[in-house]
């Protein structure tokens, strides 16, 4: 290809500028110098086109999902906006049970945006897919004027491949299973929160963000019984828990002292007036088993990094379906409605 | 599902706020209330768990693709955002050999962008997808504040599936092969000029933004030479040919009397000092066939109301790999290059 062989010219401002956005040569040199450089090989054609013996299974399903990233910052302790593209988009696929295979990323730049910052993001959108296997393998950009985006918006989506007889949903947990998370909660939101900078919160916290596709394989080798898998992100664990609950018609009872928070996030979460059951996660895996597994899958989990802080955290029940519950430390009970608005804009 | 049962409370006042963008009730009723009405049942899962046998069948390849569209304005003299966004990645898919059968969806709204805006984007996107026989199964909705971004960006995915033994692509083109266009080239890029009303024209101008993949299964099926198919869409046909001319490592001739351009839109580039080679495009086909299937593929588009207007616009020659040029209608010959920067920001 004659590009391969002239530097990026047009890249030397760096900065993007409208022209990068015109489908002609100076598009060509960014996207081919940080986002093709990082991903795959260049290639001219417009689609990837892919072949997997996995998919050929009998009984095999294909699962198709997609998300849209328009955190702010876009770089914050414990990865950036790529970094959780890569993750969110890996762990939806995960959770309905399917191996992540293939991403495609499409990019929103604002005019003006650093090149520099595109690059980093490439980078770790790269080093993510590879820990979790996957290839990105298809994008697209574009360039709009200053002020009609906030640097970069990132889309992905992904195509993985469901096992023959692997059935996980909602609607599968029965009375007496036991709901497990597999660590603490609410570290994404609270970092988030943490590196606007609004509040001059001094902390150390780090997004959760991470690929749980591994740990939901090791589950489900340890558990096969696993009923269903959440990612607990936009909306929190009890977002996560509202939808289980009503499409299983069941009730969820959590118990408040098993909860893991970390002493900052709680601190956070009282002066700040949240309540770190809604706070965002990206990392954070939701998952029912049945009770004689649930000693199984936590033993599990805890042998995997991703795991460490693996408890249970409460259980289903019949009656009341669709309620979620908490009993509380001091022996009440309190219910956990599902968040009608939001508590912080574009966590992720 | 309870949330079937209520109705959108949050969306009374007919604009999106933030809250519709947190995870929640709100952002629910949002989703439920104009996207899955319009695209297919409502369901709880992240992700769309899918069948296909014509995945299983040996030799075949899955085809993926993504595109963001920032088209400004949102809606257009032949279309909108959701139509072009529906239209442009079946055309990636069809354009590779691909039979398009599942999209993905995903939409960032801005702060304060009307529901009844949202709900006509879905409603053409569903009926366009309903024409190209796709279905619209996985989505998502992000809101940002005011100013960051311009009403509605829309993200579009694609799976389709490649028959065995279709190997469709720019590498192909053999010296002597026919470059066919299925149609007036440029209404889309002018289209859209003449909406945004900036410079005061009146044109009775339509975006020619249509699915291509009926066109090009009845291409192939008349002409199995078919080399490649390009959909000429930012950067023009003048982009579309380059990328030929560099992957087949031939040059291009093209035909300046032959190139079909609607007399208004050949005005409005002498007028505004534009080359209509370089004008997007959102439903027309670059087509290379063999010399002596040429006959016969023109007579398949033009038996199809998108191919109405088909002809053969130039020819692929040995030497000079890479170069595009166009013989002039006063016997001169000049250099098509690959546009540089953009000509219109924002036209897709």
């Amino acid at each position: 290809m004659k590009d391969g062989l002239r530097p990026a010219r047009t890249l030397r401002d760096e900065r993007v500028t409208l022209a990068h956005g015109g489908g002609g040569r100076a598009m060509r040199d960014l996207v081919e110098s940080v986002f093709t450089a990082a991903f795959e090989p260049p290639g001219m054609e417009d689609q990837a086109r892919l072949t997997s013996a996995a998919l050929a299974e009998p009984g095999a399903r294909l699962a198709f999902t997609t998300d849209s990233f328009v955190v702010t910052p876009v770089e914050f302790p414990g990865g950036d906006i790529g970094k959780l593209a890569v993750c969110g988009t890996v762990n939806d696929l995960a959770v309905g049970g399917a191996r992540p295979l293939w991403l495609s990323a499409a990019f929103i730049i604002e005019e003006g945006c650093e090149v520099a910052l595109l690059r980093r993001i490439a980078a770790t959108m790269r080093a993510e897919a590879d820990r979790a296997g996957v290839r990105i393998v298809t994008g697209d950009t574009k360039v709009v004027q200053r002020g009609a985006a906030d640097r970069v918006y990132v889309t992905t989506s992904g195509v993985g491949v469901i096992p023959p007889g692997r059935e996980m949903a909602a609607g599968n947990v029965r009375p007496g299973d036991v709901a497990l998370v597999n660590g603490v909660l609410g570290d994404h939101g609270a970092a988030i929160l943490a590196a606007r900078g609004d509040l001059a919160l001094s902390t150390d916290l780090q997004s959760d963000c991470a690929s749980l596709d591994r740990l939901i394989e090791a589950t489900l080798a340890a558990a096969p019984g696993l009923r269903c898998a959440r990612d607990a992100t936009r909306g929190g664990i009890a977002s996560a828990l509202n939808e289980i609950a009503e499409a299983s018609a069941l009730s969820i009872e959590l118990d408040e002292t098993a909860l893991p928070l970390r002493p900052e996030v709680k601190g956070m979460c009282e002066i700040l007036g949240l309540d770190p059951l809604y706070l965002a996660n990206e990392g954070t895996l939701v998952a029912f088993v049945p009770e004689d597994q649930a000693d199984a899958a936590l033993a599990a989990m805890r042998a995997l990094p991703e795991g460490a802080g693996a408890v249970a955290i409460g259980r289903a029940q019949a009656g009341e379906p669709g309620r979620v519950t908490m009993r509380t430390a001091f022996g009440g009970r309190r219910i956990v409605d599902m968040l009608v608005g939001e508590q912080l804009p574009r966590i992720c």
